[in-house]
């Protein structure tokens, strides 16, 4: 799968870093709202995540990210599981910044397109051209009860509508051009008609006519994010990822599915650069190694194994109780399963491999998935962190990086003050903001309108 | 209809009025947006909207008002007619206020229950407790078809679906009991989940399962606001909702409209208390009467028939063109429409009373309604908008006021410079605000959440 041909091109490679602060209210790690570094008394006080946008901000990061899902989806005894909606609370976010990106998750199963189109449409022009839409297909089948249904649609069916729903939203974004606005006070006219246009989207999924009624932000319309890795997750990003973000414990896997995501977009008519791949990494952080792991410690002795063996015990069919927890996990109650992974949890391929490879307890699991469930922990100074960045980002595994910083707020404030100024160095990341929107610091170029390219008869990407 | 026993007890009311700000983006007069006193340019700013946000909260006005639906539902050549999604833009605004109430339409017949408890809920919790819901059936039957219909459901249809909606909409608020989040990082427990409940709504149009993702705000839950005037649009009002926005020319009818309000309210178990009836004001204020006939003069010039004769001639199916300007509109096309107007467009039944009184021509009934739609449009000094808001007042037709200035920003400005102040020495408005909650501000009860009612077993009013 690895194309060999694109690794050696990214060692001397001359763009910089992308790099995004994935926000978990109180952190990645499943016990940091435990941890006295927190505040689990602000989490619902949205001056904390205005708090974090600035953190990050003044780091000069290119966006924050929320992870979301339509459903009380864990054990909210034992962590905190409800709160805030990404969209809301992203809008009061954007008037409280000036150049952070601001990326929500919404789902394509449990949304209407035109109703998800205006929403982040919205908050791109609140933003002045700063949102990003994580698109996801929601794998809590609980949430299917919340919207009425009687069950979760299958795998196939929810990639089937989510490629129908990304076209349809796409198309909506093109209603209005980029000269339709006249603003004519004296001759009257607001808006040229001949440059408005519907969607007319008609899918077998979903169809929507339009035109959206909200005309287009200083970035054209927002990012495009996608983080499934199945193969239906692959092919969706490939053809409409402009960021891809996704788990992986070892360079060389992140090196094949980088390649294989290159790869992907060329075939669809897309370059190289116009998908930014972006590992998680959730770095402890402190002056030395050995402090670092004590920091890491400190978080794994408050972890409750009540809290994620259900969701292990999901992701593999298994049953493990509390009683079993010191007992070494068999590889072939993986093994079982292996063959519905590639579908339905791209996600416990990756833990798959951990158990493959290291034979852990049911103890020592969930304290490896408790970090950043199943995404790379990594322990270590801020010269270690800065060294495994470049060296996955001139391996051709990453653009850039998720980070997600087990604990917050101080998780990403000693990455922004320690690390940062690292990479800055090396030339690998930036010191002052490019320009004022999310493409601008991504380094993606602002997307064509369809009708624009239609009528100017020229050569150029349409999208979708 | 009218209950004359309530007109005499409100003349030593001893409450206070209720003013929104009804924010149409340039202005409610049809042609503000072409009149030098408004800043078209600025329209796609938000700054431009917190600034408006900021002169509500200086005049102590209770809340903001954003009407929406899911369409392009005028002609955009003519009109502004595309920009900010409200609960967006609400939130941006929620970041850079403290007090101001924050009310957004959102339609019934075009959300899922469940995503819209959680979009309002968070607002709610963004801005500490002072977000409404301007609940709608939507009446633009183009929206249907952005949303996949072949058709738009039938008035009856619409207000079935909305009464279920809004049940489970309450319900879903209702998931966290005040008391349900714990916090307590030393045992390990975030939340108690005997105080997390499941919805668990089952209706014919809508089902929902729950529990929210959202807890409890300040103020319990966002403030229900209805603005339907048919009889479906009153049984729903007099039923749940807490303010009601509604459209009247004369005195007497806001009377009759009031009375059979709070009736309504009374029969299904709340008090006249419960429910504060807002008819719309769009004032023209001048030094002078003349001056205000002057501005009005000036904003009138600027029509363009053919914007809104398309609505006049769809609200009583009509077919005039822009060569009656001159006819005088015969009673008989009204009349022939009479028994159709109940259910699906109560605002007909106020152009049909215009039509019926005045007798005027095309021109000149396109003129009225370029003011405010329908509305009231109100032409004088300071003191006589003062002295007719309290005499609106005293009589029991209104608990205050959806001010709809005819442009923005200058017309919000002119009325929270010249007119509170006389209000405020009248002693009708507050000075200060009584609190942080938008029903402080309105002086509504924190409702009650069902399972504490229900645990309790103390008597008290159950969120139906």
């Amino acid at each position: 799968m690895t194309d060999h041909t694109h690794r050696t091109s990214y060692t001397d490679r001359t763009d910089q870093l992308v790099l995004n602060a994935f926000v978990y209210p109180e952190g990645h790690h499943e016990a940091a709202w435990r941890h006295p570094a927190t505040t689990p008394e602000r989490l619902l006080d949205p001056e904390y995540f205005v708090d974090i946008a600035g953190t990050a901000e003044r780091g000069r990061l290119d966006a924050i990210f929320f992870a979301d899902s339509p459903a009380v989806t864990g054990n909210v005894e034992l962590r905190p599981g409800a709160g805030f909606e990404p969209l809301t609370l992203l809008s009061a976010i954007a008037a409280r910044t000036e150049h952070i990106g601001l990326v929500a998750t919404a789902s394509t199963t449990y949304n209407d397109p035109y109703t998800l189109a205006r929403a982040f449409a919205s908050l791109d022009l609140i933003s002045g051209g700063r949102a990003g839409w994580n698109i996801v297909t929601t794998v809590a089948d609980v949430a299917s009860a919340n919207f009425g249904l009687t069950g979760h649609p299958s795998a196939e069916e929810r990639y089937a509508r989510a490629t129908e729903f990304v076209e349809a939203v796409v198309a909506l974004w093109d209603s209005f051009e980029e000269d339709a606005l006249l603003v004519d006070p004296v001759a009257g006219r607001w808006a040229d008609p001949s440059r408005v246009h519907p969607a007319d989207y008609r899918g077998r999924y979903v169809s929507t006519q339009g035109p959206l009624n909200v005309p287009r932000s200083l970035q054209g319309h927002p990012v495009l994010v996608q983080a499934g890795s199945s193969n239906a997750g692959r092919a969706l990003g490939g053809r409409f990822a402009e960021a891809i973000f996704t788990a992986h414990q070892r360079l060389e896997d992140a090196v094949d599915f980088a390649a294989d995501i290159r790869a992907r977009a060329v075939a669809a008519g897309r370059s190289e650069k116009d998908v930014k791949i972006l590992p998680g990494l959730s770095p402890f952080i402190a002056a030395t190694q050995k402090e670092a792991k004590e920091l890491e410690a400190g978080f794994t002795e408050l972890i409750n194994p009540a809290f994620n063996l259900p969701t292990l015990n999901g992701l593999f069919d298994l049953d493990f109780t509390e009683d079993d927890l010191d007992t070494v996990i068999p590889l072939s109650a993986v093994r079982a399963t292996g063959q519905t992974l590639d579908n339905n949890h791209s996600r416990s391929q990756v833990v798959a491999g951990i158990i493959e490879r290291e034979r852990p307890t049911v103890r020592q699991l969930l304290g490896r998935l408790a970090g950043a469930r199943g995404h790379r922990v990594f322990t270590g100074t801020p010269v270690q962190v800065a060294d495994t960045i470049e060296d996955w980002f001139r391996a051709g595994a990453a653009d850039g990086f998720n980070i997600m910083p087990p604990y917050y707020p101080g998780g990403l404030e000693v990455f922004v003050d320690e690390v940062v100024p690292i990479l800055q160095e090396r030339g690998l990341f930036r010191t002052e903001y490019p320009g004022t929107t999310l493409r601008s610091s991504y380094g993606l170029d602002v997307p064509e309108n369809r009708w624009t390219v239609q009528r100017a008869g020229k050569a150029g990407r349409v999208p979708a």
